[in-house]
Parts: structure tokens; C-alpha cells; sequence
């Protein structure tokens, strides 16, 4: 059990027969579970963002098919119940595969059959996510025992890519906590993540809530810490990476690979398998989600009193461009670490790993 | 006149015999002069960033420099103030350098003829800042008039280094002012400039107030920016350039710098020669300026009503980390735009500017 708190972002509850999760936007100010009760519930929680995380988005999208095939389990509702659940986030690739995942195991299948599949299939997806995010954890354990010298090892990551952004463990940050109950001295640069902050928000949360040391610091600041050989390591996930093994993630990814190979830090990036999207040639085929522009001219944040307020950064009139993700070269990226081992960030190395999950 | 408008960061008020500023940590909400009655006030404005920006720092200091010798001329109040003021930030060498301008000009002379020579030098600063950011914009015209195509010329700029950095003009705004009177389309991506959000805040309210068109991105966008073609170039000012043209400016510049290398960007960077600190051979020798967490925890803005609050962005005891400044090294710089010319940022080059000064 992750961190021996059992803590996770996605829960089935067995009486309501419902799913919870954590509202994510109530970070980390308060801890809120939010039971999810329609299909329109499961939509709003992946596009406002009550649940995030390329894994998380994904698990969430398959038992919200796995609901809405509970109402009806025509092939018509089937269809359309995929449909507006793909629709509601545009680039994280795991929210198309585990609504494949979900269709395929029923699509042959007598209607009357359906409900019970598709829950074991998001079910199975869960616990599947679970498992991956040990191993990917294992995996990365190697590579910061390599770098581990007996002083406090440095890692900066990104954004979220915690067990709030999967279902436990996490991808980036699976590794770090790996590291820390083996008792390597880690510590952890947490980079803010603007404009929705979900280092300071997220990652830190789940730092303090585990033990283990971090500091926050601005975006600004991440290429300063590289230059004065205050970082080990760089760790982030992705949210679709391409078959050539670029990678697309959070905003603002792309700055941190730079000012990596500027002073020659690698550089690593954390993910299952199933955010790989063999049918992506290239990073730049990758859509690109532009989000609301109020996400950058305000902020929200806990008032004196407690109460979660929004406040305004800039006068009226102000034009914002506000894209949520961007696209790190393959050739900045120092591996990719895998549920299936450490692969390389190429199409020869890639390609090995696709082969591997066929055979499987 | 500057944009026909007469606007500046600092004036003497002949009536009051004093200064008054506008005090920058309420923009972009309210425009709201401060007189400064006291060497109190003076460092208070400088510490507190109420004013802020290399050259304005420098005048400021100046003018507090020669409100104390008005109180007390003596050698011992004269070096005591001086003393004072420079120890209100460390990394701005403009604040040296202009309060060695000051006690120069009076240290000969007897106490009674100070404080009319002091006042006087400050004023003198005052008006030499104003014609060198003006011929600041007139070579950093000259680039940008190279770089037009006729269509909208994308210019990124970082922090705020526009007027309110100066008292008029500004440095990294300057040709950006100027290019948008010579009738040349430019539009203008505003970084916002965590922690302290100078580009949302300053920035893009100078630009507005202007009527220059404009976008604000979070810090984080600004190498997707450039990867997808959308800048033409970089302009950004400096708090204090080194003898070999390694340039020390907003936390934050340094990331941009390296996106503009890796998009074969120029990257440029406008300071007065006040701004190059002869005496230091490299930029790590600057002293970088450690500011307070909470400046990274916690965001102020307005709030519904228009009233300015402070939110808080993480729960108590996060660990936070605030270097305000990084250095860019020079072989990422295209270019040193001053008021003497546009120099080569390396140590022949910037001799040649520095053996110039001295003739003059």
C-alpha cells in the first residue's frame, strides 16, 4: 500500500455503487470528496479539472462509459456516451485509450451483459494503473540510486505528477517516494506550474501529507537552481508522448528539458505505457488544449478568514493566450521511464516497447 | 514628450520641494502618487518595491541621497545615508553607481554648498535618464526596423522594463514604444513574471495605457512561443551587466534566453551604460537578491469589489525559495542595445563602449 496511508484520487463505493474522487480544485486547502452521479458529473469533473492527470482523466472517462452504459446500454448510447466523454479534454491520450478499453470489452456483447463488463473493465483499468505506477516507481528507484551519493539527492519536477494524478503512487513523483521510504535522502524542487499552479496546489500537498522534503519555487526560478548545480535530476510525466518519443506535457515543461541539457542534468520523463500514442508520429501532430483565459489574469487562493477566493491580476481588457501543455524534443529527453523498464526516447526504442506489448 | 502623454515614475514637485512617485505595488488597480518626506520614506520605496527597476532605483537613491545631505550636510550624515540607501537591494548596480554620482559631486565642497549641488546631480541624473532611454529607443528601432516584414513584428519581453523601470521611455520598451510611433504593426507577448507578476501588473498596463497591442502569457508559455514561430524577437532590460556581458536581469530571463537560442530568436537586452558594472568580470560574481516566500506563497490582486487582497496559494509550513534575479550568459545574448550604440555582448566589445565613456 502507497506510503502505508491507502490514500488515493479515485474510489469505488461499494454501497452507493458510485464513484468518488477528490475535488482537486479544493487543494490544498481542503479535502474534498465529491461522489460523481451522472454522466454530466463525470464530464464536468474531467473539464473543470476536479480531476487531473493524463492516468487519472483516463480511469475517471472509463467507469463514466461504465455508468452510462448502466442507463442504457444501446449501442447508440454506447457511441454517444464515448463520444462526449472523449470530447472533454483534447490532449491527453489516455482518456481515448481507457474509453477504448471499455468499448472494445462490450462492443460484441449482448446489451444485457454490458453494465457488468464495463465496470470490471474500468475496474481492471484502476487496479491496473495502481500496479503500473509501483513498477514505473521501481524503475525510476534505479536511476535515482544511481545518482543517489549519500547527500541529499535533488529533483525538481513539474505540475502534478503525483498519486493525485494517476490513482496512487503517481508517475514522476512514484520514484521520489520509492527513494524516500528506502531511506535516500531526497528532496524535491517543486516548481509552481502556471498559470493553475499545480505544483504549489498539488505536489506540494502530497509532499507534506508523505514526509518528504521539498521547497516551492516559482517557474522563474527552475533554470537559476540547474545553473547553480542545486538540481540532481528532472522528473516529469506527460500527457501524451509520440511514437518518436517526443513529449508532450504541462506548460512550461519544455523550459525545464532547455535549461537540463544547458547544464547537463538529465532529464526524465515518467509514464505508463498507455500515454504513448503509437498512431502520433512527431510532438508537433499533438493537439494542443487552449484553456479560459481567466486561468491566467486571476488566481485563487485561501483568504485571511479560510474562505477560497479569486482575485484579479490585471485591469479589464487584457488579452491572455492560455495553452495548457507543450512539446519537449525527444533529443532533451534522457529516458523515458516505463511500467515495462527504461526506454530510450526514440522510435528504435520505442518501437522495441510496442513489440514487447503485443506480444503481451 | 513619451508618448505625447507626459507620464512618469518619479517628479519634483517645486511647491512641496519634494519627490513623488508612483507607488508601483498598487498598479495595475490604482494610480496613486507618494510623496517621500523622509530618507525613511526613500528606503522604504526602494525595499518595499513601491519603486522598482535598475534606473529608477539609481534616481531615486539619488534624490533620497540628497534629501538627507538637505537635513544634515555633514561628511558624517553624508556616507551614513549613502551607507543606508545602498543597503536597500543588492543587485541593481545603477543604485551604486548614482549615489557615487552624488556624494562626488559634493564631497569637496563645503557642507552649506551640498545640499544645492546634491539636488542639483539628482535632478541632472534624472534628465540624462530620461535622453538615454530615448537614444535606447532609437537604436533598439534600428533592430526592430530590421526585422519587420511588414507584417505584425511579435516582440516577447519580460518583468517590466518599460517606464515605470525608468522615469520615462523605459529600456526593453523603449523601441517597442518607438516602432509603434513609426507606425511598424508590433505586438507585444507580456511574460507575467512570477513572483511578482511586474509584466501583468506593469507591463501590461504601460502597453494598454499606450494603446500598444499586447498578449499576456504565463512565464511558462513563452518557449511554445518561440518553438511555433510566433516571436521575432526578444527584448528585456538588465539590473546589472557584467564586464563580459553576462547580463543579470528577472528571475526567469535566463529560461527565455535559452528558448530564443534553441529558436534561433535574437535576443536582446537594453540598459544605459549605468547599468554595466566594469568592476565585475563575470556574472556569477553579481550577488543575487534572496526576497521574502512570501512573495511566491501568496498573490495580491483585486478582488470583486475592487479591493486588493493577498491569497494564500499553499497550506502552512510549505518551504519556499525567492532569488529575485538570474544571470543569461552572454553567448545567449544577440546583442547590448545602450544609449551609445548597440555592442556585442563580450568583454572587446563592451572595452570599446567603456573606453568611449571615458573620453567623454
Amino acid at each position: 500500500m502507497f506510503g502505508g496511508n491507502g490514500l488515493c484520487s479515485l474510489r469505488w463505493d461499494e454501497a452507493s455503487e458510485r464513484v468518488e474522487v477528490i475535488d482537486q480544485t479544493a487543494l490544498p486547502h481542503q479535502l474534498r470528496w465529491i461522489a460523481l452521479n451522472t454522466l454530466d458529473d463525470y464530464c464536468h469533473a474531467i473539464t473543470e479539472m476536479q480531476v487531473r492527470g493524463a492516468p487519472l482523466i483516463g480511469i475517471t472517462a472509463g467507469f463514466g462509459l461504465a455508468h452510462a452504459i448502466a442507463q442504457d446500454a444501446s449501442d447508440a448510447a454506447l457511441d454517444a456516451a464515448h463520444q462526449r466523454l472523449l470530447s472533454t479534454r483534447p490532449t491527453a491520450v489516455n482518456l481515448r485509450w481507457a474509453l477504448q478499453q471499455v468499448s472494445s470489452a462490450v462492443r460484441l456483447l449482448d446489451p444485457a451483459l454490458r453494465p457488468d463488463t464495463a465496470l470490471q473493465t474500468a475496474q481492471r483499468l484502476r487496479a491496473e494503473d495502481i500496479a503500473s505506477c509501483e513498477r514505473i516507481g521501481s524503475h525510476g528507484l534505479m536511476l535515482l540510486q544511481g545518482l543517489a551519493r549519500g547527500e541529499t539527492l535533488n529533483v525538481m519536477t513539474h505540475c502534478n505528477a503525483g498519486w493525485l494524478a494517476t490513482v496512487q503512487w503517481g508517475t514522476a513523483l512514484a520514484p521520489i517516494y520509492k527513494a524516500h521510504s528506502e531511506g535516500i535522502p531526497v528532496h524535491v524542487w517543486v516548481s509552481e506550474t502556471r498559470p493553475r499552479n499545480q505544483g504549489m496546489h498539488l505536489t506540494a500537498w502530497e509532499l507534506q501529507s508523505a514526509g518528504v522534503p521539498f521547497t516551492v519555487v516559482a517557474d522563474n526560478s527552475c533554470g537559476q537552481l540547474m545553473q547553480q548545480g542545486m538540481v540532481d535530476c528532472v522528473i516529469v510525466g506527460s500527457d501524451r508522448t509520440a511514437a518518436n518519443g517526443d513529449v508532450c506535457n504541462k506548460i512550461g515543461t519544455y523550459l525545464k528539458a532547455l535549461a537540463a541539457r544547458a547544464s547537463d542534468i538529465p532529464f526524465y520523463v515518467a509514464l505508463p505505457a498507455s500515454t504513448i500514442d503509437w498512431q502520433c508520429p512527431r510532438g508537433e501532430e499533438i493537439p494542443i488544449e487552449e484553456r479560459g483565459v481567466s486561468e491566467v489574469l486571476a488566481v485563487s487562493g485561501a483568504d485571511i478568514d479560510g474562505a477560497i477566493r479569486e482575485v484579479k491580476l490585471v485591469a479589464d481588457g487584457v488579452a491572455a493566450h492560455n495553452p495548457a501543455f507543450d512539446v519537449t524534443p525527444a533529443a532533451l529527453v534522457a529516458a523515458l521511464i516505463t511500467e515495462h523498464g527504461v526506454f530510450q526516447a526514440n522510435t528504435e526504442s520505442l518501437h522495441a516497447l510496442q513489440s514487447q506489448l503485443d506480444v503481451v
